[in-house]
């Protein structure tokens, strides 16, 4: 049993879905191991991560837009205003979404289902880049 | 130190909250490892996984009736609308829940507190097979 | 390679977040395993876990906020009333954020980022005494 961590970082443009699936799948066949589980871990509070449908771009499109009106910026409730309108919000979003991701992998695969891409979720309005921390434990 | 691969199939029958925690504890109990950690990962986009009280059948209940207000069909907000209704409500609803859950298992058990039971969450209509990949590392 | 068990315990006064990455932290300098994989689960399904910024309380206390309106108490829409106006709310907030979090460790840390806080997030109004399960497995 091996295990080996990576990073990965993501140039997001503000908010919205940006798919590193095929930045996984190239470190995953260069990782010599066929069988195990991995670990994607965003290292910040204002991203998140999501697995979510590649196939049709407006899925990616209409979940941005539920979580903007689920979660307005100008929102009177905030204290949290200093650091900008958009800032508490992507708190929020990212509370509502997901910090951490395990997936197996079998015979050198993640064990996604066909229209399943990994995405990180900026929150942000500014974009930024991201660090996505990866841990591959098995053999 | 072993590792398992297996998968779960759970057929539903439209929107709502599927139990079967006891498919996993019996496959647990047949596994071979009495410590470790068992990643439960549902290969679809609009279905997803969550751990919810299973002494009150009300409770699920009231999770599903919660999300179908909160997740409306017929938005206009929504671009992706060829594939009905109730799919991209149904993509949102698995982002705002989970695709993955790991659990410990110690003493040959999932350390599941008492009224906790996992769950396939559907959000299509209409009844679906869904597959759950599970993962079992351990000893 | 290891794997080691343990538990925390955290007493929570009410809805809100309350911190405990040091507790984690300093169990894991104790734990003799330099890299590896940490998972958290909370056993209970009217608390969950969330991992959010560290330096502002604002931003705890709107997260708080946040919720308190998206699930409201008194909501006629709940059929599962009879354990107290919180209670179902407070299942509908744990569905919404985490049961568990897996994070990597590396060089004897958690790879969080700057600003990333460990929270148990109570969504009962009354204080309670909760269980998180660990599991580490590593070198």
């Amino acid at each position: 049993m091996h295990q080996i961590h990576s990073q990965f970082e993501i140039r997001s443009r503000g908010k919205g879905l940006y798919d590193f699936t095929e930045e996984v799948r190239r470190w995953l066949a260069g990782a010599g191991i066929r069988a195990g589980l991995l670990t994607l871990f965003v290292r910040h509070t204002s991203a998140s991560l999501v697995i979510q449908e590649n196939a049709d771009p407006d899925v990616q499109r209409d979940l941005e837009a539920f979580l903007a009106r689920l979660v307005p910026e100008q929102d009177p409730l905030y204290s949290h205003i200093l650091e900008g309108p958009d800032d508490m919000p992507a708190h929020v979003r990212a509370a509502l979404t997901q910090t951490q991701l395990s997936i197996p992998v079998h015979d050198g695969r993640m064990v996604l289902g066909t229209w399943q891409g990994i995405y990180l979720f900026e929150h942000r309005r500014a974009g930024h880049l991201r660090t996505v921390a990866a841990h591959l434990i098995g053999e």
